[in-house]
């Protein structure tokens, strides 16, 4: 038996709640746009209140991060804002929020920044909701708030930050996979930025069937080989025959990152989200620690430093980080 | 215990055996030359010998199918004879084969009648073997076999063959995947040619991000949709963004065809292979059953004939007709 409350049972709605959402390896190479999975490691962290006012506030944007206090603090130019916003008005919410956001991850990093905000500051909010609603009902504002990033409703970073692990997105639905427990990944964040706009212009001109088969087909290999926790498929899957070749020479010191991570045994290695980070995938924790060093002293080698992250690829979903009182 | 025989406990090699193979669905829309299901329908069967000559040899070509009188008796330019060439040059074997077809695949329907006579064939000679291998040690015969009449050693038709069900193929491997039993396949031919040299050319051009997107998403729901058993997964996935759009304009009646599918409630439908027979899965073999009058009537409506097949997507492999006695 829980005690009684004034209204009819119900606890009363906190007024403030504080979330993290984790860094992400969006595209995982052969999923470009579709697949992207969490990594323990750097994230975002959102502080919101509910405020009686019907708007979404941003009133500071601070953390560690190089460059956090330029971006824009009006809702709708920020993805967090922007996200909210839509939460407000798909609920006709009777008030709004206000919102703080600590930054942690980098910024054009390819780490998933713009998103971890965005849904740092939902699973916030969603706990200050007379109602909360479902990660999955969550989805579709991250994807609003997100657009204001990249010009796109694309899932690959905010669906993972949701649900955890690995997942498959389109504009409709965000996906679970299943993800073996021995998978572990090394991500790789070089003292280099690289502005989506420019990453994805490359993108521009169209592919021929040879290399779109190739992808359908490692594609294919590369789910399989998740779902049965085969190894050998996912390294026969985790190639990117697509986007990979027009984006590595934007990212000087890719190709001897790569090299290290498949001199150490990787399943497979690429570019994290738009770049310039680098993620590859191996086989053990201990075989990831064992090539993080040598995947940074590639990035070195062209002159950068790096930092390196080592995690399960199923890492952790965002969460709250102090439950409002009950 | 056996009655002992002659030489060491072996039984004595049979001189001659029988195999059918099944019609397939090559692509299955959404994995244009990596996905392939066969159908419990039209059958070419391959009667083979075992000759003292280190040679393959095509006896005859016959059969009920329209045009089976002009397929190529040379062997090197036939798929089965090619098929057990490369068998025999591979394991250096001191004999050869004497092959008869008898074909019960249209020709140029995009059922897979060129890897059935190869795959039927393989079948057969491979239980004259004094050590038959494994169906997958079959496989790249298959696909020398198969290129003979495609220009490329793609695996869609002839893998499912082999291994039965649905499989992604790879020029390197051939994995049947998970099926449901409950899906069901309506397969309708029609009194019409089209040729897979007309079917490819109008491939060639390139396809924008967009739809390579687009695509990459519907694989992945498709995948993930056959492997939980997930109807609605499938539905969503069974799309075919790239090649459907580009042949379907060759095929008159397509579009009344899938219409009277997606009408009967199938869950996808586009082209068999390079076509013209048109596909559609169901999530029963009733609502199979209902649905293929409406799709015949759909050709019909076009002036063409057609006949329709109903079968789980879970069709029958390759087998030996009559076992080789012992």
């Amino acid at each position: 038996m829980t005690a009684s409350v004034p209204d009819g049972g119900r606890a009363p709605v906190a007024r403030g709640a504080s979330a993290f959402a984790p860094a992400s390896v969006g595209n995982i190479g052969v999923g470009f746009d579709v697949l992207g999975h969490v990594i323990d490691g750097p994230r975002d962290i959102a502080h919101v209140r509910r405020i009686a006012e019907r708007e979404v506030r941003i009133e500071a944007i601070g953390g560690a991060v190089a460059g956090a206090d330029r971006l824009p603090l009006a809702a709708s130019d920020n993805t967090a804002g922007r996200a909210l916003q839509s939460m407000c008005e798909a609920l006709s919410l009777p008030f709004g929020f206000a919102l703080t956001l600590e930054k942690g991850i980098p910024l054009g990093s390819g780490l998933g920044g713009s998103a971890a905000s965005c849904v740092a500051a939902l699973v916030a909010a969603n706990a200050l909701l007379d109602a909360p609603l479902t990660r999955a009902a969550l989805y579709p504002f991250a994807l609003d708030g997100e657009s204001v990033a990249s010009g796109a409703r694309h899932g690959d970073n905010v669906a993972p930050m949701l649900l955890g692990g690995i997942t498959l997105s389109t504009p409709e639905q965000a996906i679970a996979l299943d993800v073996p427990a021995w998978l572990h990944a090394v991500v790789v964040h070089p003292d280099q930025t690289l502005e989506t706009r420019r990453s994805r212009a490359v993108l521009g001109a169209p592919y021929g069937l040879g290399d779109v088969v190739a992808h359908s087909a490692h594609l294919a290999l590369f789910l399989t080989g998740l779902q049965r926790g085969d190894a050998a498929l996912i390294r026969a899957g985790l190639r990117d025959v697509l986007v990979e070749p027009r984006r590595a020479p934007l990212i000087p010191g890719f190709e001897a990152v790569k090299r290290a991570a498949l001199e150490h045994g990787a399943l497979g290695a690429s570019i994290s989200g738009g770049g310039p980070s680098v993620f590859a995938w191996f086989e053990s924790r201990a075989a990831a620690e064992r090539a993080a060093p040598a995947m940074r002293a590639g990035f070195a080698m062209a002159g950068f430093d790096a930092r390196a992250y080592v995690s399960p690829v199923a890492g952790q979903r965002a969460e709250l980080l102090q439950a409002p009182p009950a």
